[in-house]
């Protein structure tokens, strides 16, 4: 019995989102993907709300209504029962808390810095707080540096959840302001990841977001 | 079989090393404490980075010396095979993503506001970011009043690790300077949890925080 097929809002070029399209494809399911541009608003119509009240991005739908928001709970759902997911629990604890990690010290820094170089104007007052980002950033990065010259995989034995969810921001880092040079068991980890069966890559941001980047 | 004991390395004060003794007392599991004063270098030392690169509490450390670092990991691993985590897929990560919410839309705001106030100096520039953690923090407090209006618990059918993480810092929302008198159903929860079996309150904070909280 082929699961069934589900929903999901997202902004394409949102690294949270990009998390769950990348399982979707790898798990090879079907779903509906519904374009939402929450940088422009997109997450704060009353309908969205009505669905979401915290307005963010994703929010996967099933056939019969139900929803479920946060990306990392996504993924985990998603993976249930299969190797994207560690059956130990032990071992599924330790993807947890990469996934936590990723939430509270890694996307808040690197994904807002990436956000504010790109999605706001070169003269927002924003830019002002890239300094502290681009510091915590960092640290978060080598934290993941120092866990990989050991391990091959964050989620456990295999690639799976917490792989995807660092993989989110850590591979635009760039984007951000961060130069991953420094970091080369991070940058074969991204290779790793993207010589995956079934991995697509996220699509690239638009031409004036762009302009911004290459601007900042 | 009673499980192995396990030691947490925390300060007693922070609502997320809270969480993990909560859960801990509730279950009645044996354990050490190990207090870790992260207000003041704690977390900084070689000894500790070299357990947790990452340098926050709690850490959990099983007898063989095995790591679990992130609050809402560790309550997870802990709840495994219990009441305090659903069984069922989907509320289990229903749990999951209000476990997210917390670290993500509520904790950088609510426990941060409440450090800032309680544990740097009157006249510490990071004052100047309470405004804006006070907007964010009555968002995340308004996202659960609307839950609350027709659920009992966060975590699912009943009490567990989503209802343990949010009254972590929820609870002691007014020492971070927000009034939860405008949240009734949040205000009834927090007396549903604390009737919960085993509960055991937060200690309170140290005389010099509580002066500065006093005063802020």
């Amino acid at each position: 019995m082929s699961p069934d097929p589900v929903t999901v809002h997202g902004m394409s070029t949102s690294g949270n989102c990009h998390k769950v399209r990348l399982l979707l494809e790898q798990q090879g399911r079907p779903y509906t993907w519904i374009e939402v541009d929450s940088a422009h608003g997109g997450t704060r119509t009353p309908e969205y709300l009505a669905k979401n009240p915290n307005g963010k991005v994703p929010m996967l739908e099933r056939a019969d209504g139900a929803i479920l928001v946060e990306s990392n709970a996504i993924l985990c759902w998603l993976a249930e029962g299969s190797t994207y997911l560690p059956a130990d629990a032990w071992q599924r604890a330790q993807a947890l808390s990469w996934l936590f990690f990723e939430q509270y010290s890694h996307e808040p820094y690197i994904a807002v810095a990436r956000f504010i170089r790109g999605w706001t104007p070169l003269d927002s007052r924003r830019r002002a707080d890239l300094p502290r980002l681009h510091e915590r950033g960092m640290q978060a990065l080598a934290v993941m540096e120092k866990y990989l010259a050991q391990a091959a995989w964050f989620t456990g034995p295999a690639y799976g959840v917490a792989d995807i969810a660092l993989f989110a921001y850590t591979h635009c880092a760039g984007e951000g302001g961060f130069d991953l040079a420094a970091f080369p068991h991070i940058t074969d980890w991204l290779a790793r990841v993207r010589a995956q069966p079934g991995f697509v890559p996220m699509p690239g941001v638009s031409d004036d977001v762009a302009v911004r980047l290459a601007s900042s």
